[in-house]
């Protein structure tokens, strides 16, 4: 085994491919419904909002999707990203585990967002795109597209949930700084907008709101199309460079993971993380464990029924197959903007269905305290929806402690939290509640699902 | 040459020595004084705030001095620090220089600041001290200090400029995460604190008393020492890993600087990317210009006087020779807490003076326009000081497309601005100005320099 602390790749080694795991999945995941008729979806279907190549991605079961020559050389600007042993965590925790992490902390824009932004800004731009448009809660993907929007000198504009964009001022600074134009939604600039504003002129908005508001104003200009973060499958597509090089840096390491950890709200950075894994193993390879970590207050998979559901409040998007707590759902004030979602990826639902995957959920307090103790042994300090994640791999060290066993954890620290600072400074001040919710409200939530027709 | 974006170093490549200039300078850096008696200084004046190896490490002669091995352990969590080549920003130019930059903003703290303080936790830890007090303005060595203590198992205690404690709540929350005690300066726990709190209840501080504070408390404890994060011979000496990494990364890159570029506030990240440069040189080598780029708004290398003059404003360090602005010299309202310094590291003023580098002064909206451009090329958002060093680069490579030079321009990053958005906040809002002291106002504070007999 080596000893060194962390393990880099050159830029040679960034992947050449995306893996798409539809390619290695037995049983197909669910057809695409359309939210209207409830009939499967076509590509003609999303042509408003996507372009051609985006669409051909979301469709595709080709294992190897090309990565464009200049979606690469942006990469080589922070990717391959650093694997690192996490050996002073382990010391502190005392465990004969073996902890590894992927810092994807070191993008530029500060996660995993920025592998997608790139690959999404670069179809856009070649498909004559001028403007994309896009919303953010917690701002990791706000900044990551504007970043990506500036690279390829495209116009970009954020509609940011209005209590995040008063409560983040450091999060919209840093958007302008890459060039995008940050609305506050619910905004007067579209009608979606104005409506919530004409029932509450103090709304402070919600996801929901900020996709309606991003997806309107997409399909009213010509040159522009809207961009999402996570959920789709050509979003997990992009983010697979993660896994395809934790392999590589894991062989470089002289060790192979018994489990791989990564947090979950829509889906992307575990998909990442864990897709070029679970493919392995499918295609024969070494068998492993992958750990879904989602947060208590919002546990899609853990709690969550196995249905189709809308991906938005409004009931615009199409109806995907997934572990949802109900798009009515609504989940209380906790402190990790990335990881409050009603849904899940369809692709990573299907997965865990498959039962290549399993989930568990966590209590803020308990990821709070992880991701302070992860950040006073590596120096590093976490987003709040990474600490997840961190608290998952905290989990299996201390399950190996009691066991006596000598396991391989590999997770995904997928953010750092300089720009979720007021998180820290609420969990120290005793802000910080846990908050599960009643049975009966999710019940209730989840009655509100579409009624699909069963043979769908 | 190596068509790379950046340029990577092994673990096994971080320096096994820091690189002393004293060693290679033909005429030694002037006396330090005693602070009542303008008698030179001994090391037994120092014991009571710092150890005797730190204190060796500030008289040393020698070249080489050893890099423990507990600290290049340590430095391996985020050292070698990468080396660009910044191809995007080269092509916004549009210049034949190439232009390089070291990323110091990768340390988890970052910025290089933590270089230093990972060294002196260590010196302090092996000399059994308890507990490390510091000051901190803008809060970079406050929040590296506070995690280097926390990787020795040290306490720590910051006195923050009470204007920064409240401006900067991320910046106090870092520090708090890593395990500090922070506490707004002036305060009631030292007598320097509380005889400026009796004369003004509503006192903003300023870092004079926040020195005062630190120092006042570390005498006061016998298992206590002082932090002190830039000027001083010892603290240059450990950023020396900066420059000896650059030197073999633009080997890798097969190219060598024309120029090397800093920003100077107290001077050590100037220092730790250049003397090595100097160092080579001095011993026969190539031949390069060391640019320093300070603050229009705080000029002591460009507008200052090379003169014997205290380190802080209460009068209670030793005199050193350096470039001053008198120390009772305010900068004016400029977002840069890190070059808000009076005077300048004795070692720099003395390089400067035998003419091994040169320096300049910028203006605050040409930094700021400078660190934008630079985060819209190349992603990252420099820290407010690092702006500056940006600015400078710019210049040289604006320089080189009006010749039509293909120079080689090297800069140091020295940390990233994550926590320092409310500065671009302002600036985008145009609430920044660009502020040149009148003479007068220079002429002063100089006028209250220490009457040093002739001969000294």
């Amino acid at each position: 085994m080596n000893d060194s602390i962390k393990f880099l790749l050159s830029e040679k080694e960034i992947p050449h491919t995306w893996y798409n795991i539809a390619a290695d999945l037995k049983t197909p995941p669910p057809t695409v419904l359309h939210p209207g008729t409830f009939e499967p979806i076509g590509p003609a279907d999303l042509a408003p909002i996507f372009t051609d190549a985006i669409i051909a991605q979301e469709v595709s079961t080709e294992r190897d999707i090309p990565i464009p020559g200049e979606v690469r050389e942006i990469y080589k600007q922070w990717r391959p990203s650093p694997l690192y042993r996490a050996r002073r965590l382990e010391k502190a925790l005392d465990t004969p585990a073996r902890i590894y992490y992927k810092n994807e902390g070191v993008s530029p824009a500060g996660s995993h967002k920025l592998n997608s932004a790139i690959a999404q800004a670069y179809y856009n731009k070649a498909a004559g795109v001028k403007l994309l448009i896009t919303e953010t809660g917690a701002g990791q993907w706000g900044s990551s597209l504007a970043l990506a929007c500036n690279m390829f000198n495209l116009a970009c504009e954020v509609y940011m949930v209005k209590v995040s964009y008063n409560q983040k001022p450091y999060r919209r600074a840093l958007m302008q700084t890459y060039g995008a134009k940050v609305t506050a939604s619910p905004s007067d600039q579209t009608a979606a907008g104005r409506e919530i504003l004409a029932q509450d002129p103090n709304s402070n908005g919600s996801l929901g709101i900020a996709i309606s508001e991003a997806v309107e104003e997409a399909t009213q200009h010509p040159d522009s199309k809207y961009a999402l973060g996570s959920v789709l499958n050509h979003v997990l597509l992009h983010q697979t460079v993660i896994g395809m090089e934790a392999i590589k840096q894991m062989e470089l390491a002289g060790d192979e993971p018994d489990v791989v950890v990564a947090c979950t709200g829509g889906g992307s950075n575990f998909a990442g993380m864990v897709f070029p894994f679970i493919g392995r193993q499918l295609q024969g390879g070494r068998k492993l464990r992958a750990l879904a970590v989602e947060p208590d207050a919002c546990p899609s998979l853990t709690r969550g029924k196995y249905a189709y559901d809308f991906g938005d409040t409004a009931h615009l998007t199409p109806l995907v197959k997934m572990h949802t707590l109900g798009s009515t759902f609504m989940p209380r004030g906790f402190h990790s903007g990335g990881l409050r979602y009603h849904g899940m990826a369809p692709l990573v639902s299907h997965v865990v269905e498959q039962g290549l995957a399993e989930a568990i959920g966590v209590p803020q307090l308990e990821a709070f305290a992880a991701g302070v103790q992860f950040a006073r042994a590596e120096g590093i300090v976490p987003a709040p929806e990474a600490n997840h994640a961190v608290a998952g791999a905290i989990r299996e060290a201390l399950r190996c402690k009691e066991s006596g066993k000598s396991e391989t954890i590999l997770f995904n620290l997928s953010g750092h939290g300089h720009f979720d600072m007021p998180a820290y400074i609420d969990y120290f001040a005793g802000n910080l509640i846990d908050y599960a919710h009643p049975e009966e409200e999710i019940a209730m939530a989840l009655a509100g699902l579409p009624p699909i027709p069963a043979q769908k």
